[in-house]
């Protein structure tokens, strides 16, 4: 089970390293080999001495699908991806002007996204620890470039803070940080912290206070230059004779503190949302299709799975030919990578184990629900100065981000207007996509006054409603984790499953292919040893 | 003196909106107008009704020149640039492949980089609120990209912490937060803030501290998922059998506050470096050459001004005509701006009042040295996934930073290998180019063992060494400023002056952009009200 993985590996050539180099050496290698890195990917696997010509079915073309495919067949085996969607790409998706979203429900969306205008409703940003990921993106020639994940100009906005009013982010960070510093200063000075911090330490801590967070010098957090030089001045520098600022007033601390707006301060120190992140240029789907331009010729499309067997001698899959109108074909090999996600999968006939059945089962998938707003004009760049980056509010659309791309331009732009994840995806589902939309709008306008004036069209993107995913992803619990994460990553005799939901890396497409790479690995090794 | 300024008009204006639509319409009109945007700008001055044909002499072709000249030729004036160097754009200067630097002290360097790379020795990064410059950039065709400042996964170094090892960003800011939001909590439940914190505030901010830096359920800073869901994993999340995660171990807190580091997270909240900031694509000069566009007709190149005389019918600019042998000529017209930096214009004849005078001579320039390194592979991309952002250390280098332009691609890149301010600077200005270039490696050593492998070429740009600058931007005291600041940006009789060093964004293009605007505006003012 997965001896390959380099955990051990890692550690024994650190060993010998540290025995040859001493600490400073081992340090270095360390680092140099990626620890504290964030990243688990180091190469592209070695699948040595495959027997030529075995045979592999891979279902899905999404991204482990076709990685899958792609490495095997580097490998030396022969592979078929059968695909439902009439696509390559699976949740890597980028809806512009003239698609088409069709949804559970019988709902029809046409996008009428002007040229070059569009929304990533799947993945939408690649953490720079995602490696495995950016890997491929260059191996496959997919063009990439900065997203634009913290703004410090953006609204945070509350119902229930600072009167419904929006406070730039800079505004409520500088705060809050202030704050923070000052109570923690305060409790210092007044020797409340004797106990804990020793009397040497003690200096360091409010030089620190007063250093990291602008307070005076007396270690208070006040109105005045120094302050507004974080938060923003309520008359900015200038130029010339009249070009002195004037300090900007405090937001008050009980309403800092009782707000909640942390939260959105937190949310960039995250390790998934840490800058620099990046996007592929002209939209998420180019990964999708730099993916599909080295598997195109081992895709067959439009094939809905109904059964996956199984015996000592290989794998059977029964389908509908989709493009044929639903004629029932099967397709045999030796070995079987299977990446349909959970829920679809769930309600198949599958040949495995009972435990595997019951770990196919045990992961509940988020619902999620995106909107993607066109406008006729980036009043967000020309009015508020607001560049990428995302606002955020405590209103079910929770947040609204802004595109790192096409800055500066004239004409329409396109946001993503809500992003919606747990009750809140399941409400936005219920409703038809006209009315996601005009709530989308109902509720932007709390942030954005200009939306009503100078909306276009929109899109609403139901994950729930996908019948080829049925869910955005997958939602492991700890308790889950610990019953079944082990079986749903383990071959099941010639089957193994890849997908986010086969990683610890969930909801992400590095947990894709990371856990593509590992199922290959499992496959090639199960393969070498014989059937 | 500026009275058209537009702090009154926009609170007259505010008012009477306010009592148009109550107090929300006043902060949506607040907001929408510029509060607390950070930006003096509001749009290219309007200036009505000139005596056409009037003369109006601008010394300097920097940026705060051409602006002064482009505008007031708009209105009609008549107008000429007298500039010192063999180019337009003054600091705003990019160094290529090919490029040469020649310096007081008679050194002169030939610039090595490859075709496409470059180094910005002076500007090199645009915030958001700078919105005049990039008005500018807009309305002259100067393409911009996103400047990636903040990056989460660069390196810390102080040769007097951490064993003199680098530590990533995030791991230092995530326990920074960590420490000082579990020391805060132990004061609120050892209840030592009672005095000032409230019980339900108490509350409160029991659970800022644990949501925003990521405490344990107990408020602690702790080895575990959650710390390590920000500072980074031993061993990382992974996919299939072997994905899970290991936690990093935590930096010791004595350590964290003694370190000083907290000072490289305070400089990302400086309203100046905050996200979201840009750069001109493919170099900053482009911002000068796209200045120079708009007003090459009225420029002469080469000519070096030894005296600026006034009397009530005009003023009369003599310089030696450097692409002439030097012959002394004059230059007549009934206005001048001059922007021409305070070093430099202290030294030359300049008939102006005592006052004037002193001002000119009480506003030091800070000497500054900037290093660009070439190397022959992306090393800090490809080996510790750095893309963008800056690396600090307590050597006198100072910082590391890395482009934002052309990641991922293969082949040599450039970066800046130094920023020497205040006493640094004048070590390095004192050194041969060679031995700053060296020295910029061997500090650099201490962060990127790569660096002497993958070495090619370096440059060392000092500008205290710049004949017609002599420093690289004014460093106001707030005792020069109380005395001086307003003679300095007042007209003086027919001479008023531009440059950042007549604004208080000092040291920032926007700084010479704002005052060019608030000059050119009093010139207008005078003229208008005759001669």
């Amino acid at each position: 089970m997965g001896s390959e993985r380099p955990a051990t590996t890692r550690r024994q050539m650190l060993t010998r390293i540290g025995i040859l180099a001493g600490s400073a050496g081992l340090y270095q290698a360390m680092t140099s080999m990626g620890h504290a890195m964030g990243t688990d990917f180091r190469g592209a696997p070695e699948l040595k001495g495959a027997r030529k010509g075995t045979r592999v079915i891979v279902l899905g073309a999404g991204l482990a699908g076709m990685l899958a495919a792609y490495e095997l067949r580097k490998a030396g085996y022969s592979v078929k991806i059968l695909e439902y969607q009439n696509r390559a790409g699976g949740r890597n998706i980028t809806l512009r002007g003239g698609d088409t979203v069709t949804e559970l429900g019988g709902h029809t969306q046409k996008v009428g996204f002007a040229p070059g205008n569009y929304i990533n409703p799947g993945p939408w940003r690649i953490p720079y620890h995602h490696q495995a990921l950016l890997h491929y993106c260059n191996a496959f020639g997919v063009a990439l470039e900065p997203f634009i994940e913290l703004n410090h100009n953006t609204w945070l906005h509350s119902t229930k803070a600072f009167g419904g009013k929006p406070v730039r982010y800079r505004e409520y960070a500088s705060d809050f940080f202030g704050y923070t510093a000052e109570l923690l200063s305060k409790a210092i000075n007044q020797h409340k912290l004797d106990d804990v911090v020793s009397a040497e330490e003690q200096k360091h801590v409010l030089e620190s206070m007063r250093g990291w967070a602008g307070l005076t010098d007396t270690n208070a957090w006040a109105k005045g230059d120094r302050s507004s030089l974080r938060r923003g001045f309520e008359k900015p520098q200038g130029g010339g004779p009249d070009g002195a600022p004037v300090p900007s007033d405090l937001l008050p601390r009980g309403e800092v503190m009782a707000s909640g707006m942390w939260r959105n301060i937190a949310f960039h120190e995250r390790l998934d949302m840490q800058t620099t992140m990046f996007q592929p240029v002209g939209g998420m789907d180019n990964i999708g299709k730099g993916f599909a331009r080295q598997v195109q010729d081992l895709i067959t499309l439009n094939c809905k799975v109904s059964a996956i067997h199984q015996d000592d001698h290989g794998v059977k899959v029964t389908y509908a030919d989709m493009a044929h109108g639903g004629a029932m074909k099967t397709e045999e090999a030796e070995f079987c990578v299977c990446t349909i996600p959970l829920p679809v999968l769930s309600q198949l006939d599958v040949q495995v184990s009972g435990k595997m059945k019951e770990a196919i089962s045990a992961v509940p998938y988020a619902s999620s629900v995106k909107l993607g707003l066109e406008f006729r004009r980036r009043f967000w760049e020309q009015d508020d100065r607001i560049y990428g980056g995302v606002s955020f509010t405590d209103q079910p659309i929770s947040q609204i981000s802004y595109p790192s791309a096409g800055i500066f331009t004239k004409g329409p732009g396109v946001l993503l207007g809500g992003y919606m994840f747990g009750p809140a995806a399941y409400d936005f589902a219920g409703m038809t996509p006209q009315e996601r939309v005009e709530e989308g709008i109902r509720q932007g306008l709390k942030i954005h006054p200009q939306y009503r004036k100078e909306f276009l069209n929109g899109v609403g993107f139901a994950w729930s409603r996908m019948p080829w995913t049925l869910g955005c992803c997958s939602m492991w619990s700890e308790q889950a984790r610990k019953q079944h994460y082990g079986t749903l990553t383990s071959m099941d005799n010639r089957i193994v499953l890849a997908g986010e939901h086969a990683s610890y890396v969930g909801c992400w497409q590095e947990g894709a292919v990371l856990s593509s790479l590992a199922a290959i690995t499992a496959l090639h090794k199960r393969a070498a040893g014989g059937a």
